[in-house]
């Protein structure tokens, strides 16, 4: 099954990258109000049902992908649109 | 306008980031067939509509934010889904 978990700062935190991204489309002349880096991870997972993948995908988030002070994640599972 | 872009590496392209996720999510017991990692940029854009801010955003992934030799990008807006 296949999987997508997107990984963001939470707000307040410190992004250096996106304030690194945000000066320099500033300095390309674009108008940007504020930029924010984060990481997506595709998965292909074996599971029986989205249920299973679900809840085997929030343990991979909270052993090794997600940093969970200072990251939020979402799951996204093909078909639970 | 808020944007949402996922950048991600190429069909092909090598991504030593997402074999390194894929081993250590093996190693931890989880059945995990492939893993690939890529970015995820959320911008605030300055711009009256939405064709207006999709067109600047895809010059930023031109300018800066892609390499379009190795990744692809996708563009999401709010009110555009």
């Amino acid at each position: 099954m296949r999987a997508t978990v997107v990984l963001r700062p939470k707000a307040g935190i410190l992004d250096p990258q996106g304030e690194a991204v945000e000066t320099s489309l500033r300095h390309l002349g674009f108008a940007v109000a504020e930029a924010r880096v984060g990481r997506v991870v595709d998965l292909e997972v074996d599971a029986n049902d989205v249920a299973e993948a679900h809840a085997a995908i929030q343990r991979m988030c909270e052993q090794l992908l997600a940093n969970p002070l200072i990251e939020s994640y979402s799951i996204q599972l093909e078909g639970d649109r």
